[in-house]
C-alpha cells in the first residue's frame, strides 16, 4: 500500500483524489489546500486539512498547485528528505526545493472541472532525480490504470509545444472548418464523423501514412479551385502555408504559391 | 423495396455493395463494372455484368466511377429518364448527362479498400435536380443507417474546402508534433489519446468553446519560450501564423509576431 497526501483542490488535485480513492493499492491519507471549503465536503472520506504543519509522513506528496505557485509553495513544507512530485507540464523538477526529494507526475491529458476523467486513457510522464523512486511513480500510474512514460524535464517542454500543435492547433483547424461551412449554411454535424475518423486513423497508423488529399496528391487543378473559393485572406494563408508543408514533408517540389520569375 | 444498380468496382462502389446488399429495403439488382474480373467473385450474391447494354430497369443507378470519368461515362447510359446519382464530392450534379434525372449521393468519409466501414458514422450529401426524387436517397440513406443532409452542388465544393482542414489540415499537425516529439526520443503513443480527446470534445461542444492553451490565454511566456524551442523554420511560421488565426477568432489584440517600430 502506498501512502500519498495530494496538495491543492484545482482539477487535477480533483480527479486524481477521486482516482486514487477508488484504487486499493493507494491510500490517500490526507487532502490539504490552503482553503478549506473546497474540500471540506470530503471530510468523510479522507482527512482534509488547510495547514500545512498537520502533515504527516506518506510515501508521496502530489503538489498539484498552480505552475506560478508551485516553486515557492514547495519551500513552506515543513519538512525534508521526503518525497515530493508535481503534476505541471511545463514546471521543471528542479523548481521544487531541493530540500526533498524531487520528482514529475504529469498526466497529458486537458482536464475539465465536471467532466469525468477515465484515467485509463491519461498516459502519464514520470520523472525522478533518485533512480530508487521510480518505481514508486510506475505503481501510481498502475493503480490508476494508466500508461506511463519515463520523461525528462527537456522532453516535458518539447512534448509541451507538440501539444499545441495536436489540441490547440488541430481545434484551430476545425474551427476555420466551421467558419468555412457557416458562411455556406451548412450544417457542422456533417463534418464531425470526418473528425473523429482522421483522429482513429493515427492511432494505428503514422500520420505520414495517413495522409491523403489534394496537397498530397498534387492535385493542382483543386488547390487553385480551393483557393478561388476561400475568401478569408487569413484562411488562403494558412490553406497555402499548410499545403506547403504537407507537400515538404512528402517530398513534392510544386509550391502553387510560389510565382513564377518574369525574366 | 428499392432496386438499384451499383457502376463501378473502386473504393466506395464496394463499401456500398456491400452495405446495401444486407439491407432489407434495397435489392442490388446488378453490379455492372467496365471490367468482369473485379466483380465476378460477387455473381453468386448478384448479377454481375460488363456490358451497359445489359443493364435493367432500375429505381436508382448508383455512378461510383472516378470523378474525372463521370461525365463522359453518364452519355455512354444507354436508356434515358431513369435516375442516376453519382457519389463524388467534387463533380457537379449537372455533370451527368441531361438525358437522365440526375442527383447526388455523396458519402462524406474517406474509405479504404481494406477496413470495414461503419455506415452509421458516415453522413450521406444528397441533392436532386427533381424535388420528387429526394425521398428516394433519403430511403438509401437510412436503409444503411446513415445520416443525411441536403446540400447543393455548390455548398458540396465548400464542404470538401472544409474537409481539407478538418482531414488533411488537422493530419498535418499531427505529423508536425510527432516530428517534433521523435527529435527529443518522446513516444508519439504518448500524444494519440490527446489526439481523441481533441476530436471528442468538439462532437458536442463548438470549437471556439473548445479552444485552450497559451494562443488563447495570450500566455506571452510559454509563447515566446515555445517558438525559442522549435527548431524548423517552417514549423516556427506555422507556429505563428496559427497561432495569430486563433488570437483573432478569440478578438486577442497582441500579436506576438509583429515587431515593434524602433523610432
Amino acid at each position: 500500500m502506498i501512502s500519498i497526501a495530494i496538495l491543492g483542490a484545482g482539477n487535477v488535485a480533483s480527479h486524481l483524489y477521486k482516482a486514487f480513492s477508488k484504487s486499493d493499492t493507494v491510500d490517500v491519507k490526507q487532502w490539504y489546500n490552503r482553503s478549506y471549503d473546497a474540500i471540506k465536503s470530503f471530510k468523510n472520506e479522507t482527512e482534509v486539512i488547510d495547514d500545512l504543519a498537520k502533515l504527516k509522513e506518506v510515501d508521496v506528496y502530489i503538489l498539484a498547485v498552480s505552475d506560478d505557485a508551485l516553486e515557492e509553495f514547495s519551500k513552506t513544507l515543513p519538512f525534508n528528505n521526503r518525497f515530493i512530485v508535481h503534476t505541471s507540464g511545463t514546471v521543471s523538477m528542479y523548481a521544487l526545493d531541493k530540500k526533498n526529494k524531487r520528482g514529475v507526475f504529469y498526466p497529458l491529458q486537458s482536464f475539465s472541472k465536471d467532466a469525468n476523467v477515465n484515467f485509463e486513457n491519461v498516459p502519464f510522464c514520470i520523472e525522478t532525480e533518485e533512480k530508487s523512486k521510480m518505481q514508486m511513480l510506475k505503481d501510481l500510474a498502475n493503480a490508476l490504470g494508466s500508461k506511463y512514460y519515463k520523461i525528462t524535464t527537456e522532453q516535458r517542454k518539447t512534448l509541451h509545444v507538440a501539444a499545441v500543435f495536436i489540441n490547440n492547433f488541430t481545434n484551430q483547424m476545425y474551427r476555420i472548418a466551421h467558419e468555412i461551412s457557416d458562411a455556406e449554411n451548412i450544417e457542422f454535424d456533417l463534418l464531425k464523423p470526418l473528425i473523429l475518423e482522421t483522429a482513429n486513423k493515427v492511432q494505428d497508423m503514422s500520420p505520414y501514412m495517413a495522409q491523403t488529399g489534394p496537397a498530397k496528391r498534387n492535385d493542382k487543378k483543386t488547390l487553385k479551385k480551393h483557393l478561388k473559393r476561400i475568401e478569408n485572406e487569413e484562411h488562403k494563408e494558412i490553406y497555402k502555408l499548410i499545403t506547403k508543408s504537407i507537400q515538404k514533408t512528402h517530398g513534392i517540389k510544386y509550391r502553387f504559391d510560389i510565382k513564377r520569375k518574369k525574366h
